[in-house]
């Protein structure tokens, strides 16, 4: 290479597909937004770039960190991090046009100047669904996201899941019950490494905070606490906790989880977790993440839950939503990965047209005619042998060759090679269309 | 509004839409897209930002002003502002596990922070197509590509247009030959004006550059060529210029003028345009510019062409290609400007179940049947009466109300609403999805 050549090199963090791969990716967001679509959420496309000042008005710590901000002329700018601070934005400034309860989606790239490392990236999908509200929002939006996610992950087939439903009111009703609001963030982090510490970690961890001990045995009690709906909230009850957030929080989540099985979904997709919490600061009541049964260790595939308002710091209006995310550009990184999604040999088109003669009309006929069937197909357009275009369908993965040479013109015919059988028939163009179909 | 909230604004230059008219703009891509994949080319999608040194290779002037650059850490990063460079680097960089002709489209966002004003945008969709062979790229796919244009268009139907094409190697040629090679910007800057200033004009200006009349006469006499296809290459040969780069721009527009009805495109839909050149840079053959003849004033709706070297700034193979771009985000603007498209009452919910009981089992139980049958629909979740319910149906312009009261759930039928005839009928709900499929 010459020495004055600039070597191209995507940045890392950066994720950028082979084609098959991406129209694997493409299949796999294509039918996220499909069932969106099917629940009647209406599309957002915001822009990517927005008023730094917009976009912080809210953030902090760890967020405004990892933006990417930077001037242009006079104007402070940032790349978005997340859908839903230009959906408040959008909400606001639209206000009068909007018509609540509000139910859009936005599929869209997002951007965090995160640590580069595997796996992790700074420009990455996020397929967003909000139902907002004006002043209120009923509780059976709560139990209908959930059916959402059902018919998504049901439709995508990545294997059996399950739906993790908690309420922010318990915790917060627990936290504040015991005296122990402001441990609360250090103590839900300790929890959630249950999993990898065990228990008797996190009685010694909590423990070490200065939390009693008596104390410490009522929130192990409660974050043991198992069995199905009823139970659970007959175990939670049974607790008693005289908190009226508390109470308030139980409430909600038997009234939600009986009404997600009649929304549709059945009862081994969806259950109580009283562990989780998804950060502390946003969510206010219903909170979801969603696991693959067989490979827990991607963690939540899908979350989010129920906000008191939207957009507080652009307007005094009360704009309760309820949301879930799915982060899909890390998905697709941990489902390939773990070859529990393949790209193997997709192809765009379904047929190579190859000519033997000079004239390509009849090619150029048969590829229009296949066109309109609706199967997508292309001509081969660049001389070369025979060999060198079969060669072509093979790396391209195209899983057809239709070949025409003088005799299939002559008798109206093609030849129609199975690429990978390697079966070649001669037959009508109608019966090409039909097997192609 | 309490004085402590951010005015939440979207920048000026940035398109962001309403739910209708956003329904409208993916409806046209999605056309678009399917187009393009009927023809076979392969999805691509690289990323907004890379890095300045990748993206500025070969920049320069203009592109270099406008371009959204910044530092992240120690990173010196730039967003994308057209989909050429991140293809010439991803051809570059994926080089052997691609397979040449390489056909690829990418739809995405591209920036550039032109000067706001009305209809320009500084955050725009591309929809991209480009053919990169390896060493050599057959002539045909100079012939293709306006079919696909032709097949975009003719799908979109915003009326009748028309391909314009022609050969840069022609006005280089012509240039070179007439010893005004150092001149041919200006001129081909002036000709550009013709339809606003007139001939005359063109004729001052050019002779304003110290241009000899014999020349102008000539650079006249060549813009003036009119006629079909046969007749306007007669013409070009008649003017008997000496110059091999004319004449085998001459001989290439002739072949490829003659292929582009081979690929199916009518004659009344393309036709030769000597005066076009797309810049003068990057273009080295053939060029296409197409119009709404019906709004010749909206200019190009989709330009594109030849060029001899993809990445010339990142390799040293050599990588011809041939592609065009519509940019859709200025197109849909002005499309809906000037009424030729309209949002109307786009809805993205075929039908809204509104419940008369407070048993919602029936109402999800019918619009999972409505899902499964493939139509959008949504249960209105929040409590309310049922005129704000109806309120809200014509609000968000869906179609029809599904109204599940006793009768109907004793009766085993749905009572099915035309919103906008008025007309309610109580049917079956095998009838009702008929009527709503």
């Amino acid at each position: 290479m010459s020495e004055n050549k600039v070597l191209p090199k995507t940045l890392p963090g950066f994720m950028e597909l082979l084609p098959n791969e991406q129209l694997l990716f493409n299949e796999i967001k294509e039918k996220i937004q499909k069932t969106y679509e099917k629940f009647g959420f209406l599309p957002l496309d915001t822009p990517i770039i927005e008023s730094a000042e917009v976009l912080l008005a809210k953030a902090g710590g760890e967020t405004e960190k990892q933006i990417y901000r930077f001037n242009k002329g006079e104007s402070d700018l940032a790349l978005r991090f997340d859908l839903t601070v230009p959906l408040a934005k959008y909400v606001t400034e639209n206000y009068n046009e909007l018509c609540f309860p509000f139910r859009r989606y936005q599929i869209g790239k997002v951007y965090r100047g995160e640590k580069a490392q595997r796996g992790r990236y700074r420009e990455f999908y996020q397929c967003d669904i909000d139902i907002i509200g004006e002043n209120e929002l009923s509780l059976l939006n709560d139990a209908e996201l959930p059916s959402v996610i059902y018919n998504v992950f049901k439709e995508l087939g990545f294997g059996e899941f399950t739906i993790c439903i908690n309420n922010r009111k318990i915790l917060n009703g627990l936290f504040d019950a015991l005296g122990l609001k402001d441990n609360s963030v250090d103590i839900l982090r300790i929890i959630d490494k249950i999993d990898k510490i065990g228990k008797e970690e996190v009685v010694k961890e909590i423990g070490e905070l200065g939390v009693f001990s008596d104390k410490i045995n009522t929130i192990m009690n409660f974050i043991g606490i198992t069995g199905n709906v009823s139970e659970t909230i007959k175990s939670l009850r049974d607790l008693n906790i005289t908190n009226e957030l508390f109470e308030t929080g139980v409430n909600e989540l038997e009234e939600v989880s009986k009404n997600i099985k009649l929304f549709g979904v059945p009862e081994q997709n969806y259950k109580i977790d009283l562990t989780i919490a998804r950060g502390l600061d946003y969510y206010t009541g219903t909170v979801y993440e969603t696991f693959l049964n067989e490979y827990r260790s991607l963690g939540s595939v899908c979350s989010g839950g129920r906000y008191d308002n939207l957009a507080e710091y652009y307007t005094d209006r009360k704009l309760p939503g309820v949301g879930v995310s799915i982060g899909l550009t890390r998905l697709f990184f941990q489902l390939n990965d773990k070859k529990i999604i393949e790209a193997g040999n997709r192809s765009i088109s379904k047929a190579l047209i190859i000519s033997m003669v000079d004239d390509l009309s009849k090619s150029i006929e048969v590829a229009t005619e296949l066109r309109n069937s609706g199967i997508n197909c292309q001509v081969y357009t660049d001389q070369g042998k025979i060999k060198k275009q079969f060669n072509y369908a093979n790396r391209n993965n195209i899983p057809y060759v239709i070949v025409i040479g003088e005799d299939e013109i002559a008798n109206n015919v093609v030849s129609l090679k199975n690429m990978e059988s390697g079966e070649q028939v001669t037959i009508s163009l109608e019966e090409a269309i039909n097997i192609l179909k």
